[in-house]
């Protein structure tokens, strides 16, 4: 007897899945709609360092005739309880991949295999994994050619140690940035969001092809959709926002990253205006499948199909809920375990119930995963070299009274502050535990760089949280006996073994140093209290200081300071990354991706509000401390008069100063006529040049107008929103236009 | 000749409409839709005391054939310049308005009357109206019954002086207390909100005539939709809310409205995700007059017409836009006087402008304006009686650790603090200049209601804004000296003559003690600095201290004190009615219509927000400090347990106490089966009870479940929403119940 069709690698793809499809029984489906089981909990390290198999995985391959999707097989962290003394790393992950997938095939009757879900928020979450800065420092890059071959290189790294599929974070946008995922969003704005989205896609998943590369993973877009908008920053609250607001703000990154090609999105916790997103057909079919004729995979976030029963009152309704709006896929849900009593109850169609199959499928056949055991593709180096290089183009320079780059003569060097030594509060949620003395803190990349003979002294001032000030005096005598202070301060997203966990490993309660990360919304944007008093006991010494923060979201912090820089959580390498801007070994290229508040009780802050011409509270100001796009440079650039030919606008750009710099080149649409209410600005093509000194070079930027919904506009050029406010506007006639 | 049909009052009213319009030019009709004047302008005094018409208002009747409408011909405040030394009061507003109406007549080929058209937000705004606390209070009362009373006392006034239309704030709900007009809203609930809203309409229109009794006016509701939600708690900016939230939250009050025959509403100033109200045809028309079948009056808010040519290019296709998105008359506006010049363009059918002159018509002719000189109604008396009632009904007991009321033992009480012997910042915005000696101050109260002996001294401490401390000393001299200090801190909104105007009347820059009112937002809920001082500093002398906060919005303070009442701004009794509560001459009835954050931070904190169990931001509690619904009593209550019969909940309360008190008896929804995400609660009706100490009474209390949406729910009774999440639930089947 021949090989079945779905085996035969030269049949047309979606003739393999048919074919797969039929053969398959009601329970082999529903196995194959489930991703319920922990992947940590699938293995356990013997005696002999090598790895056994555990019955839950037995019982679970038993229980579903297979596996559907396995998820966290490589996740390590304090949630997972994984760290080098029991997890998989460089050398034995693959092979674990191995021996679990050889276990699920020969489980399955029909020999399918599972997917193997990691999470690579920023960087592959695993041991030895490559930790990249999280999202809003990628954000804070503009840079998203540079980000696609990061991107690619923690494919790759996924790939190389037997892993399929990627989570990442991409489609929340930062609105409240008390919010503690914010470090997860690429910034406020969906124009920046989306072109990043794009190059994330592009850079994981290559282009263009039915089968993925070896090197290449397909992406899950996280979160569809809206849940940067969840009222008061709150984790997984309600969106109130409208479809309009959803349709401008919220949704042109999944639409970008549908174009590119996206293999999967995640539906959100959160619910849209009363629809929780993964019970919302309209989102996830309608708009999703019907408009945007994607024909990928819909995962749903952890525990949210459990979630609906709170509506339709048990959890077998949950599950059939969540799958007649769209989800295909579950995670660690009960709701999806129960579909064959959905079929029979005659809550799902058969048919519905094929078609998520099919997804499934259809991914698992573009993995290749049917076509015998392909050679897994060796493991990409550089990875360090890459994070790196991101972290350094995303130091964004705030403020700087001629203090910074430390100059030449300085001979002493204070280095100061609970974020100044340690690298343990440099990444982001989400980061698998680093083995000791990877990376460095911005001490140690200040003592590799800063030339000979420099006296570099360090004091730790503060800890992050509490108001402990034991520790301020030896901070003060440490600046006073320098001509220049570096504070670092911050906040940590750090997960430590005494965190408590919800189910679905968000943080319960923030403990230790923790105020970021998902489920640690922080209302007021303060750091802990005693780096205010540093800051103040610092800087009365008199000695030049310049504030480093290292953060996953804007803090309030006055701007007391000589210089104030944000390297947002930049990963395990950050520390070198800001000593080599704070030195002048590099610039300072970031610019903001966030507008940074002035307060809390200003929020929202962000550039592109409607435009109402608000005049400000009666005690504050309703304008942002420091705008979107904001970001100094140690040169200074000079823009031409802009022109618009072919539909792309071109500018003269001019170094200025005395050193070489990065220019990001902003282009910001104001809708004059119009159907709906405008925005004062949007943000529609942008572009770095870096320049020489005196250098000019013409900048042409592609407009892009969104879903043009106007009859005239204004163009203006600039270096940040607030700039270009005051920016020469150019009109255009917009009729015709279309994105 | 015989009369024309329009001038036959036994006519059919809409034949009278019909045989007018069909007389009328286009240019007369256009005329009819504009309320261009400030009716400030239209007089002046003479100097024998009597009124002179104006070259003004001879060049308006000249320039529209007549008049449509003439907006606050009786208004007196800093913006218009009115006081007692030119304007009119209660003596002389009638002949005044006579006067200009015989003009107007005189002019109009066809003899058509203008309306006169007034500001009523919380009693008439003319010199010697009689001021209502601000509709905060009133929702602080939750007794509508009270409030139709004191609506049907403002009516009167305003005819007795010879006006038509009542302007009065019902619509926006205060979601967000930052906002200056959180004062102008019933409170944070739609349920409360549109039964006050009913009770307003009853108490100004009275029921079921199609001509209005001479004592009774057509309301105009403001503002139609969704003011209450804009951003930031920025006024006038934009609501991003979506449908489902508009409908649940910011549309009920105004449904209620209308049902009870509202004769107009007001289009708001804020889009709602991206459509202006003044030029949203979906809101305007749609809604309120196809699926509501609302035939009554659209009125545009001020200069809210010409706004639109932010994004239609011009005033006429501004005014276009409006006249066919369903705006009837202008308010300012220069777009509504170029409507002919629309028609010519055809931007306008003059089938359009015929309908909406109808409604103007129709409008005049219900109010009995073509019929002869009707005898002006006598003015009403017991206005400041009514008006200290309802102050009285408001305030509302917070926090009371044994100290009130204040014991008969008392021989000495200090009365402390910028709000204590001053009426000048005890009502709300919207208020017209008040003759020396009107209502009574906190001290007035005490003064004149404390036992004979017991010794009264003052001290005012500092002032509302501002960080001046040098009053504090005497201040705490006076409390130390004291056996009780009763502290009254608050905020005001009191425009004075160096207040900056905008065109449209809202304060552009807040002066002196302003932190409060139309344009006079608050970023951070703080009291004025030196009032935290004063507040410490006489708690710091032990002496035990009762604060009463006199405010239009709640603010941060914290709770140091042995009591703390709000008051709002309870009109100029006020004084007066807080003092009666304080000396336990009457009961604190208040409850709380809004939620009471912590601070800014955590803001959004209304009850009803959707049940999503948020564990709380990580330096705050997402919790507000006081709940909904929350307000002590010097009694206390027992609640049986509900029954439900009939669709009405039946609760036995007990006053368990040694005193006469009065409970609220809330009744909260929490819907369980849904197709859309439910909130935690929603109050769905409530009633208050007096009893005597030992009485016990069987409150019954009609369900009204919005249109339900759910198919089963629960039924919490208590009395606050905090306390309904801990009440014993009553399940029900909610299938075939419809609102």
């Amino acid at each position: 007897m021949s090989e079945p069709l779905y085996r035969d690698p030269t049949a047309p793809l979606d003739a393999r899945v048919h074919d797969l499809l039929a053969r398959m029984t009601l329970p082999e489906k529903v196995g194959q709609l489930n991703q319920r089981m922990y992947g940590w909990d699938a293995y356990r390290r013997t005696a002999d360092g090598s790895y056994a198999l555990t019955d839950a995985l037995y019982a679970e391959t038993e229980r579903f005739g297979g596996l559907g999707a396995l998820y966290g097989l490589q996740r390590a962290d304090a949630w997972s309880g994984v760290d080098h003394g029991n997890g998989p790393g460089a050398e034995d992950a693959a092979a674990l991949a191995e021996l679990v997938q050889r276990h699920v095939v020969e489980r399955s009757r029909l020999g399918i295999p599972a997917l193997f879900v990691e999470e690579v928020p920023h960087g592959l979450m695993a041991l030895d994994g490559t930790v990249l800065p999280v999202n809003l420092a990628v954000g804070g890059t503009w840079d998203p050619e540079l980000y696609e071959r990061a991107a690619a290189h923690a494919a790759a790294e996924l790939r190389a140690r037997g892993g399929h599929v990627a989570l990442v974070s991409a489609l929340d946008i930062a609105r409240d940035p008390r919010w503690g995922r914010t470090e997860e969003c690429f910034g406020e704005d969906p124009h920046l969001a989306a072109r990043l989205t794009e190059a994330l896609v592009r850079g994981m998943q290559g282009t263009g092809h039915e089968y993925f590369a070896a090197d290449k993973a397909p992406v899950v877009l996280k979160h569809f959709a809206g849940q940067g908008a969840t009222v008061g920053g709150r984790n997984s609250a309600e969106s109130e926002l409208g479809l309009r607001e959803l349709h401008e703000i919220h949704l042109p990154a999944a639409r970008a990253g549908v174009r590119a090609g996206a293999a999967a999105v995640m539906a959100a916790y959160n619910e849209v205006d009363g629809m929780p997103c993964s019970g919302n057909r309209a989102l996830l079919t309608e708009l999703l499948r019907d408009d945007w004729e994607f024909d990928g995979l819909v995962m749903a976030d952890g525990l949210a199909v459990d979630r609906l029963a709170r509506i339709t009152g048990d959890k077998v309704s949950a599950g059939a809920l969540a799958l007649n709006s769209g989800v295909d896929l579950s995670l660690w849900d009960e709701g999806f375990t129960h579909l064959e009593e959905a079929v029979e109850r005659g809550l799902v169609e058969e048919s519905v119930l094929d078609a998520a199959v099919a997804r499934v499928l259809r991914l698992k056949f573009r993995l290749g995963l049917f076509d015998g055991q392909r050679a897994t593709p060796p493991p990409p180096t550089g990875g360090g070299e890459l994070s790196k290089e991101l972290a350094r183009a995303a130091v964004t320079l705030l403020d700087n009274k001629g203090l910074l780059p430390i100059p030449a003569t300085v001979s002493r060097i204070a280095v100061i502050g609970p974020q100044s030594a340690t690298t343990a509060h440099q990444s982001g949620d989400y980061t698998a535990p680093q083995r000791p003395g990877t990376g460095s803190s911005v001490l140690d990349g200040l003592r590799r760089l800063a030339p000979p003979g420099v006296d570099i002294r360090h004091a730790h001032g503060c800890a992050l949280t509490g108001d402990d000030l034991s520790g301020i005096p030896d901070a003060v005598a440490a600046a006073a006996a320098s001509d220049v202070a570096v504070l670092v301060l911050g906040g940590s997203s750090a997960r430590t073994p005494d965190t408590e966990f919800d189910a679905n490993g968000a943080a319960l309660k923030a403990v230790s140093e923790m105020t970021c990360g998902e489920g640690v919304d922080l209302a007021d944007l303060r750091l802990g209290p005693a780096q205010y008093r540093l800051l103040d006991a610092v800087v009365a010494t008199g000695t030049p200081t310049a504030v480093v923060l290292i953060q996953g979201r804007p803090h309030v912090v006055p701007h007391t300071a000589g210089a104030l820089l944000t390297a947002w959580y930049p990963g395990p390498w950050g520390g070198e990354a800001i000593a080599e801007v704070l030195l002048g070994l590099a610039e300072p290229t970031g610019r903001l991706p966030v507008s940074v508040p002035r307060s809390a009780a200003q929020l929202p802050v962000y550039y592109n509000r409607k435009d109402t011409e608000y005049g400000g509270y009666v005690d504050e100001s309703a304008e942002p401390h420091h705008s979107f796009g904001h970001g100094l440079s140690y040169t200074s650039f000079a823009y031409g008069t802009p022109r618009i030919t072919d539909g792309a606008v071109m500018v003269d750009v001019t170094n200025t100063g005395e050193r070489y710099g990065r220019s990001v080149v902003q282009v910001y649409l104001r809708r004059l006529i119009t159907s709906t209410w405008p925005r004062t600005l949007e943000l529609c093509a942008f572009q770095g040049v870096g320049l020489e000194p005196g250098e000019r070079r013409t900048v042409v930027l592609p407009l892009s107008t969104g879903e043009a919904r106007t009859d005239s506009a204004e163009i203006r050029v600039a270096e940040s929103a607030r700039a270009a406010l005051r920016a020469v506007p150019i009109v255009l006639d917009m009729r015709g236009v279309r994105a």
